[in-house]
């Protein structure tokens, strides 16, 4: 392991630190709870407030999508490990408006059960009414859609959601949106190499030098096979074909595409893995009506990278053409 | 070596293919050479055109600082090596709105060779003027000035000339607030592990499992020392100590700051240094005017990260907040 940190112990609250040292115009630390931070700009039209989080690990998500028409808050976690339930009732009791809080996050057992926690105890001690949209994207994950973990089009959602309340809608509207958004997103990914866990260097996943991993998950869970590795279009011909496999997209579809690297894949890998979804794409005549490509949600240093379409109707169209101003997720 | 690519021979043009395929509404290439991408979005007070140049496997850059409030153009080289001046040429003929263009690119010698063969032919043949801001940032390639190697901080230069010329500045103005801000701007980076060419498959240099090199260039360039791994601050405290000595920076002056990722080090890492910057600054009393944390100008795969100071005046605060619209780098 190879990290440029101090104490492996430490590396979130210095992260969290150089963090809010780079945009103080934009984030601040919640008053309640070290693990809590609070986005400074927000849409005078917004009501409705949207609060994300989960594990660490995973740079510029989350705490990178708190800004003005994404989230409102983050609870932050330790890495690749939910945020307890405690800074989540932190952000939600200071992001509040009065018209409730929209929570988002993957589908993960423990952030299922820190977030359902928190939402119970905002209900009752703060009388703050919430709802939930869980991101479940990744294909390879299972073949039951409520079995599957949310990977990089979690995205989308936020991007979604944080437009529709920038919209005015109240809280079941932002919700349907955001569900809407989250129900036309599938995505799946590789991994070529793994990261590494500061506090134990220890490895996410093992790899032989000539393979990669078809399906594997952001935090290293197993994938559908291993192989030895593929050019770039083999490779996304394989998750192109598992995503389109779900009936979701068909001749004619407007789609928003993302690539995303985990960490340490090239740029210029990524732009060569969108040149091939890009080219399948076209052949299927479905239409790209905007690209993303970038390394938005990560896996810290891991190698690799996923692949996401959401569907689009007019609803998501606004959505995605709403502008944003988060520090590193900007839309003019 | 393990990348995600086609043939090796062909990354270029499908790194190129899928970035316009990416964003057709901000770029499209050059109908006069492969190898030169044109913006498609130009401030309405823009009088001088900016191109900007070099080798590839640094994605974003060049490519992704084409945008409104940037460059208008850009010459694609092969990997790590220098556009030749055919596509150079190409660019200055479909940029030049009749009031000239400055070239900006990095202290190497193929890129001072190309630019200005590139610069006399369209001087001769099509009659539009040039002039040019060599970037020389890194203080850890010489203690000569003239000497001194461009890297990340070429993007604080790029950022100045853009909303200089958008600002309807003419040529020698414009030129003067991009030399201004390169005059202004040092830089040093470390390098954690190399990057592999696709071509030949040899990494870009060699390091045991548990050394940095300190000072290390863009492309593998000996830097000033290998040693054992160091923390962040440690590190920190070398790079700033040289960055300091240069004497150009000041207790109450106010800077820009940019660490930039060189590719595979994760983005928690380069929060973790920006808290390491930071408190340098704010124990020397200098302010922190902007900072950007990100993999901005990167050499493929590699692991690393060098961190920029640029000293601002009125004018430089005015040009780094002026709004940009890359597809990569915006600001509202």
């Amino acid at each position: 392991m190879k990290k440029m940190i101090n104490n492996p112990d430490n590396v979130i609250d210095e992260l969290m630190t150089g963090y809010l040292a780079a945009y103080p115009e934009y984030i601040r630390r919640s008053s309640l709870h070290q693990r809590a931070l609070i986005g400074t700009k927000r849409h005078e039209k917004r009501k409705v407030s949207v609060l994300i989080g989960g594990g660490s690990g995973h740079e510029p998500g989350f705490l990178g999508y708190v800004g003005k028409g994404m989230a409102d808050g983050v609870a932050v976690g330790n890495i690749f490990a939910s945020p307890s339930p405690i800074p989540i009732q932190a952000v939600t009791r200071e992001i509040n408006q009065g018209h409730g809080v929209l929570y988002i996050y993957g589908n993960y057992a423990g952030d299922l059960m820190n977030f359902e926690m928190a939402s119970e105890m905002t209900e009752i001690e703060d009388d703050i009414q919430t709802e939930v949209v869980i991101g479940n994207d990744d294909v390879a994950s299972s073949k039951d859609l409520d079995d599957r973990r949310g990977i990089a089009g979690e995205l989308l959602v936020f991007k979604a959601a944080g437009a529709a309340a920038d919209f005015g809608h109240d809280l079941s509207e932002v919700k349907r949106i955001a569900q809407l958004a989250n129900d036309n997103t599938r995505s799946m990914g590789i991994g070529l190499s793994p990261c590494y866990l500061p506090q134990t260097g220890k490895p996410s996943f093992d790899l032989e030098d000539n393979e990669m991993e078809i399906g594997l998950g952001h935090h290293g869970e197993p994938g559908i096979e291993k192989t030895t590795i593929r050019t770039a279009k083999e490779t996304v011909n394989v998750i192109m074909k598992n995503i389109l496999n779900e009936g979701l997209y068909e001749s004619g579809d407007e789609v928003a595409v993302l690539v995303n690297g985990l960490g340490a894949t090239s740029q210029m890998e990524l732009y060569i893995i969108n040149k091939e979804v890009n080219e399948i794409l076209e052949e299927k005549n479905i239409v790209t009506y905007k690209s993303y490509v970038g390394n938005f949600i990560t896996s810290m240093e891991m190698g690799g990278f996923s692949v996401t379409l959401m569907k689009l109707d007019d609803t998501l169209k606004s959505c995605l053409a709403h502008p944003v101003d988060c520090p590193n997720f900007k839309e003019v």
